[in-house]
């Protein structure tokens, strides 16, 4: 394999000081700056279609159901009957995408700080929203999403955290804080649950952030159930920790039928990597993995924060 | 994550035409040609020390016993009694360190055709053999594994095949056909096992030759149990499929709670990433991965080969 | 110089199989593919602005001065009296550019084959061809300069040979062989000279193309005088060599003062590379350049072309 | 030219941070720190084995001889008599080769604070130094240039300055003071010559170092020559400049002829680059060159040093 592309004009980003992902770019479909970060939408020849903030992939044409699918179904899945849900980010439109195919829901809210970013990603990527920002269903809200908590009085039956990786000096990281996840815990109603991307979770990287978001989650929570599934598009094996009050549905300990049965139940088609043998998959949490929760010592504070590196 | 690493020598991989993946490279231990392949064994600042055969990342230290607890433990876990197993290929020495764990295991019969690399890694990659050579249980045979199997009389009750990709020209491919299955078949003692290394399982590559692999065993083997892992310095998911005749075990129908005792009885310390958990979590495919193994029509033979790209 | 620029965008350049010139690139302007080249605009954080082609770089905002002024000055300055003046390729505008700075100049006939280029150029090299194409004296023509001159009937003063290297499969390379320079000459007015831009000339490249079209030239005409001059985006040094009949003026022979001189009569403002210590200079070839021009045998022909790598 | 090389291993150099040089890697021949600065000494694809420090190219084996020749003849030459010389740097051994090419030499001091690269480069590369250590009129010190020349009593005819370039921390800065060049004025016998290398010369590096060190020189001596040539592996032009007193010979103003009569005189053979007409080339710099100099105001002092970047 030792042929190059033919291109000549590549995508890199560093996944670390050491390693460098490089990507063939047919065309820049956009690349510019929002008040709160640099945005490129990128065509490339390994990953079809990407969304680029400040230098890291958010998700890509190939694989973005991947993610969003891993993100969303577990929690929205083990819901008894979700009807009114909260997405804090995901501004691509395909996290509310998965949220809609349950025809138990009554009201989505979506609030994504940067209105530029949606505005880009409804008009570029038409094949990750699919048209799901005009669902009547969908309440689009550009704040921020703590701030929106705050005031919410109607609880929600699920709260899906979708925001970028906490970067220093960037806008989500205090969305990864014991004080978001009291006041997340706050506003869900009895039974609710709430699920958050949380980092990368190989063997030199869980302990960047994956771990102290475990750690912290099992403060405020009583069911914390961490999964990963490997994304390509971004090198690496991603993080999510389901959580839950003690009313909860315990989303782990589902089995292959149940998923299977619930799936069948609300969800007429579309679904191309979940279902109950993917469920059991995703939580079964190599061994190391496990243990580098189980000895994580940090607990994330407005005070202490964690930042990705 | 700007920075670039003051390292200025780099490995570069083309995991495909269009992309691309570089490590920063430390100290290049070996670089040389065997007679059979072009040799390098590099110390990365990604990955630690890493083996690559003809531009290829075959293990690296800081996730070499992701893929090795991997390829060997299921099998050998799900099999009551294994004291005659043979691996080919494996020459780093870590595929028999793995099998070495197993306290009933009499004969390892390790046949890898390369000579030269087998000396490379013996004498470069102690983190990954750690003595297993020098082990009196294990014989070291440097010719072509079928024509060893062919010779061989005493049955095996466990076969792990652990040889490069199926390159066009390479020393690997008819490896991987079905006339060299059903010849490990008619090599295996009742209830005996086989496991193969059968490359990627991403969205975009699982087609390439995983599915093709998988459809073939599928002729050959009653039980047929397809299961995968990430592995960092691969840039990819590995998928490994586990085989038996009709009196075999069925690996991926092992709980948890199996999984575990068996370890405990048998493996005193030393797993880093299998366990129970972990078990279900390989077994646990992807939909889409699933899918493409039943929609696949390919069967490998001498005359029609599949080639890695 | 450790620090990578923030930039993700990069432009890689294969200047041979061992070399790459990567390039930060701000923005890309342009990519696509007419009917003969494949091109891209580019605005490069190194080099400013962009042509290239199949590629290869033609010219940046940064140093296509230091190319043109080299390419055009010392012939037009050389000629007494530049009157009609043909340009063969050149379509950024600035090899016009460069001519039309002559006030003796009444005619100037560019033949570029590639119409779509020559009006990208015009849209988004504004900076390369200053408004040139406007310049009532030039006649601009996309059809084949062969073909144009064959049928050629007054003679020019002045030939100018801008096009891509002889790529194979490519447009231009029959503009080097020696059928097409016996065609130039016979389409020379008396006193008149031709100059061409004749690929690189460092240590490991002189020997690709520009000995074997210095030999060539030499079969045809009286006066040939090759001369070099570094252009950072090429990431060589680049070879062009003037040639004229028997009553043509030695071009390499003028004086500083002479140059000076003439350059002074005639361009009012505008040079930033040229004058008559830059001649000096540019003539002034190593010897190892002179010696691999002596030492080469190859005589270019429409039956035996050479082709840059 | 879109074939990637099949060698894996590429050396990257910034030579901006927008702009990288790579270059293929077939073997790492060293690689290490010393006290002052970390080496590699490598053998690649396009430039053959080459000396790095710090992470910057000093020369390779397919060019050097250009550097050397361009570094050291020209003063070498202009000089009536040159008996006694003082190198400062010039680790790889091809400095000193070039000067003691001139019979009239007696006496050679090489001073090179770093014995550690010295050794280095005598070990692996042989072809840089072609036995010249051996040399008996060759005194090689290892201590500060500086410290050397205070304390030296016999004047010498000829001083080149062959350091790093003036990194900040880096061990080379205090060499281009005007505080440096008064104590190399006082120690040079009458007509005698400095020279040194003098970082690059293009469009939009001049101003970085070359202009300021110009301008520096021309405080201290009555006669300044600049000069540049094309380094391949350097990826730019470099410049070098001459100076002497008021009773030493203009560097730039001797003839093709004259320059070739001395070399006939004293040199029997080897030189590749240098004679009369490359001399005449050297010197004819650019414009742009002569006049980024002439606007340059900066005076460089142990106060106000300046910095490579």
């Amino acid at each position: 394999m030792n042929g190059l592309s033919p291109r000549t004009l590549w995508y890199l980003e560093h996944l670390t000081p050491d390693l460098v992902q490089a990507s063939s770019v047919r065309q820049v479909i956009f690349e510019g700056d929002t008040p709160y970060q640099h945005v490129q939408v990128l065509e490339t020849g390994s990953f079809g279609r990407m969304l680029v903030l400040d230098g890291k992939t958010q998700s890509s044409e190939s694989d973005e159901w991947v993610y969003h699918e891993a993100l969303v179904q577990p929690v929205m899945v083990a819901h008894a009957n979700p009807r009114r849900v909260m997405v804090a980010g995901g501004g691509e439109g395909a996290t509310i995408r998965e949220v809609l195919r349950h025809g138990t829901v009554e009201e989505v809210v979506m609030v994504d700080l940067d209105k530029a970013v949606v505005d880009l990603c409804r008009e570029h990527l038409p094949a990750h929203h699919q048209g799901s920002f005009d669902d009547p269903r969908v309440s689009l809200l550009h704040e921020d999403a703590l701030a929106y908590l705050e005031q919410r009085e109607t609880p929600f039956d699920v709260i899906i955290i979708d925001v970028p990786d906490p970067l220093e000096g960037g806008p989500a990281y205090l969305l990864f804080t014991v004080e978001f996840y009291e006041l997340v815990r706050s506003r869900l109603a009895p039974g609710g649950l709430m699920v958050a991307q949380s980092g990368p979770t190989g063997p030199t990287t869980v302990r960047e952030v994956f771990t102290a978001i475990a750690r912290t989650m099992e403060r405020v929570f009583d069911e914390v159930s961490g999964y990963d599934v490997h994304i390509p598009s971004f090198g690496m094996t991603w993080g999510f920790i389901a959580c839950g009050g003690p009313d909860a549905p315990n989303v782990s300990a589902m089995s292959d039928t149940e998923v299977d049965a619930r799936v069948r139940e609300r969800i007429a088609s579309g679904l191309r990597f979940y279902d109950g043998t993917a469920h059991r998959g995703m939580f079964g949490l190599p061994k190391f993995v496990r243990e580098a929760v189980a000895a994580e010592k940090r607990i994330i504070t407005r005070d202490n924060p964690v930042f990705a590196v």
